[in-house]
């Protein structure tokens, strides 16, 4: 069948099930369910520190088939993950569920993991690195689920994931498993990812290198949801948790793009008192950041809040007063570690609460300006981050969609043209973020604006900002580099890539 | 059908359905379920903020038979209570269940509803005043049920009590429903025993007399959780909801009792690196609290934990450095509030991880001493704060029952003769908490100490203490009162007392 962006996807798969179409992206908003989450309750004089994660394995009772989980706050210095799966693979358990939060290069062993068949399925928000090739390649049983961030704790949620064992990496943890990622040696910040794991999992088994006497005050995950703790010697590396800074680019044309997008901000008319803001980490985005304060600044502007990873440039941007209070669902950097410890209007928030469609309100509703980039937009103004141009899988929704969905205005910023290749094009290799939720695409060479947004394009015809049509910066494009050529995929499905509300938006085939 | 401590209960009642009996208080800890809830998904443009209570009870569609739910970190200084059910008998709606956390003096206006048949149920971990009196001259249409402060998160938990609609009174509120309570005319510190209403009920309705712009942080409950918001003038009178100070008992048999509770304490082992302890604010249990410190000083021992309703007299021992950090599921004073509001050790619990039975581990069970009060005990050491000795309801557990069960020494403190009537019987008019719970009772003429705990009776025994058994401390008792008559109780059943787990350990009588 075909979905509403005429997406060509199967009715039933193979280890994913029935699937559901999506059908646009406001429209499965309604009455849903919370799951009932059954759990073994504690005895009061009952210890919860194991000796190690082979017991906690044992104690957890761990079958065939199951579903374990895993959150990504450790980034490409995770230890967790492939420590309990090395256990795992000594109990010669097999068809094993692996649901990441996201999947970074660190966790290459997890490859043999699947090969050996322990591992047959997979969901991440995003992965990168050596599985994300494998499963390209077709490597794992089962296609791979892709969710959005928010639609990851939606999916916990709801009970379309059922974790049976959550595995929680944890920076600090007290003996009856209370929870913070602002204090030890593998200090992250805030556990905005993990939460959903806590709450909804079966059985839950905090993984800590600082195991500490009751109790881990501020606590951020508590210990009513955590069954045992184990202590081992490192849970990550440093390095690979949180870089040192975070830096805006030099560069001339993403400069460029960062002072054209300050611009649309402002000739929006959103850019008053009040104003919130969401940006990633990336050189060019961070540059927006830094354009956007200046106007601030000039104009005397109060923000609320600013929202997302946080990094030490929207820290800096919060302490000069720009911003009330951040909301944080990830530090992206050791100064955004220091100021969530620090300050309580640095405000953590869960994934659910940051972009669950399915709550009573996620903050991404609460957005005016979204930061977004793109591998591939097409002139229907979908946009892929989740595979290159050949089709690899590189990448994944994180909160893109989440955040385009909700945010007053979603910008797309990004080179016309990269690596010799046109990024807007006619159709996208795969969609992530669908068209209705983006609003303008911005280049070095021209800013198009969605067609849906008509009260934007009088305001933008109105500055000297080069709008022009999408189809025009694809022409521009095309000019430059030719018009590429289609990729051939195979017609085995590596990946479903489900839209926020689990809806099924595209699939990934193997190359 | 006989319970396992011998109380009369019935098999079924209306109005409450199938009784189970009380078995012991550890005898249902076991594999339980936290409940699947319904809920309305929002759409992200839409907005909370409703103009009036009546708007909000539209909004919510109320319906005969539904059960409408109340927190009561106000104290007798809430106004929201009787402002909601006065829109409500607008409606000519019947048949409602009103679960309140507690209910005050201040909410006589229920006994009119009571007689109008509009409220015919009610839940509640404390009631005191019209309301309590009236339930106990049979007005209530069915009994009340008596919940503990865990055993009402466990009952909201499991769906035993199913909210319809949550009015959460919230000192300060955004226009997306994040709430804190440290900030507003009525601040009153933290909200822990609102958390359950807001994760468990359908519909959740803040009602606010600080409305301010987004987001209200530090945000103690979250926006996900909050269908709407509604102003109002005023929704508490800031003399009824937290006290000036707490302060120290002058009497000097208070004093006395205080002193040797104190060294009991000492005797027991427990004060030592990592004391954890939990009071009431009761005047003799400051005083207890006031030795508690001086030995902690003099030996200079630094404890875990304080935990509880937190008093400023427990801020001040946090302060000094005498505890690590503050558990607070209520502030009882100013100082309480200002300590929560400005010091991240001062950790905010949910009544559920305070002291619900039936999950992964609340916080009483990591409490060394917990000092209770009675108005009577039994000679099995079952306490009774539910009723007076003449049967008229005038309290109810709150967290007795759960610290009872939790802490390592579960000390009773009163005197031996109130108001000419012994404190010590054969029988308690009501069980609130079962002796097998309770270790230690401290009188001014003596202590006895639970058979069970013959090990704390060898300690005790090496020391001056005037250590004796319960039926001696009852027969001094007597010499100075006579034998109490018996209570003549009508037939009719008023109220249920649910221990913590949800089975029945006693009813209460009209009278």
């Amino acid at each position: 069948m075909k979905n509403i962006l005429g997406r060509e996807i199967p009715e039933y798969i193979e280890g994913y099930g029935t699937v559901k179409a999506f059908k646009g992206a406001f429209a499965s908003l309604r009455e849903v369910e919370r799951k009932a989450v059954k759990l073994q309750s504690a005895e009061p004089t009952e210890k919860k520190v194991l000796s190690s994660i082979k017991d906690a394995i044992e104690k957890c009772t761990i079958k065939d088939g199951m579903t374990v989980s895993f959150h990504h706050h450790l980034r490409n210095g995770d230890y967790v993950l492939n420590m309990v799966l090395e256990e795992l693979s000594k109990t010669g358990i097999k068809d094993i569920r692996v649901a990441a939060s996201s999947i970074f290069p660190v966790h290459a062993p997890l490859v043999e993991h699947m090969k050996s068949g322990m591992v047959t399925g997979i969901c991440a928000n995003y992965m990168s690195g050596p599985v994300a090739e494998a499963i390209s390649r077709g490597e794992l049983k089962y296609p791979a689920i892709m969710h959005t961030h928010g639609g990851r704790a939606r999916a916990i949620e709801s009970g379309d994931i059922s974790i049976d064992i959550a595995f929680i990496a944890a920076p600090t943890c007290d003996t009856y498993g209370n929870i913070n990622g602002v204090e030890g040696k593998s200090a992250c910040g805030t556990l905005g990812y993990a939460v959903p794991d806590a709450m909804y999992a079966e059985k839950v088994v905090a993984i800590t290198d600082n195991l500490i006497p009751y109790p881990a005050c501020p606590i951020e995950i508590t210990q009513e949801y955590i069954d045992f703790v184990v202590e081992v010697e490192s849970i990550g590396d440093p390095n690979g948790i949180v870089s040192g800074t975070t830096q805006i680019t030099k560069d001339p044309v993403g400069l460029k793009i960062a002072k054209m997008t300050s611009e649309v901000i402002e000739a929006s008319g959103l850019l008053k008192k009040g104003f919130s803001f969401q940006t990633g980490a990336g050189g060019t985005s961070l540059a927006v950041a830094d354009y956007v304060k200046k106007l601030m600044q000039q104009k005397d502007i109060k923000g609320s809040f600013a929202a997302g990873g946080i990094t030490g440039y929207m820290v800096e941007m919060f302490e000069e007063g720009l911003f009330e209070s951040l909301f944080d669902v990830q530090c992206f950097d050791l100064k955004a570690v220091e100021s969530y410890r620090e300050n309580k209007r640095h405000q953590n928030m869960s994934a659910s609460m940051y972009g669950n469609p399915h709550n009573k309100g996620a903050v991404v509703n609460n957005l005016d300006v979204m930061i977004l980039g793109a591998t591939e937009i097409d002139t229907a103004f979908n946009a892929n981050v989740t595979t290159g141009s050949n089709g690899m899988i590189m990448g994944g929704s994180g909160g893109h969609s989440d955040t385009a969905a909700g945010a007053k205005l979603a910008i797309v910023v990004t080179q016309l043209v990269k690596g010799r290749l046109p990024i807007v094009v006619d159709d996208v290799t795969t969609v992530t973020t669908p068209g209705e939720t983006i609003d303008v695409l911005v280049t070095e060479r021209g800013i198009a604006v969605n067609p849906k947004r008509q009260d934007l394009i009088e305001k933008l015809e109105k500055t000297k900002l080069p709008i022009m049509s999408i189809e025009e910066l694809k022409q521009i494009a095309e000019k430059m580099t030719g018009t590429p050529e289609k990729i051939e995929a195979e017609d085995q499905l590596v990946a479903v890539i489900e839209y926020r509300d689990g809806t099924v938006i595209d699939t990934v085939k193997k190359i």
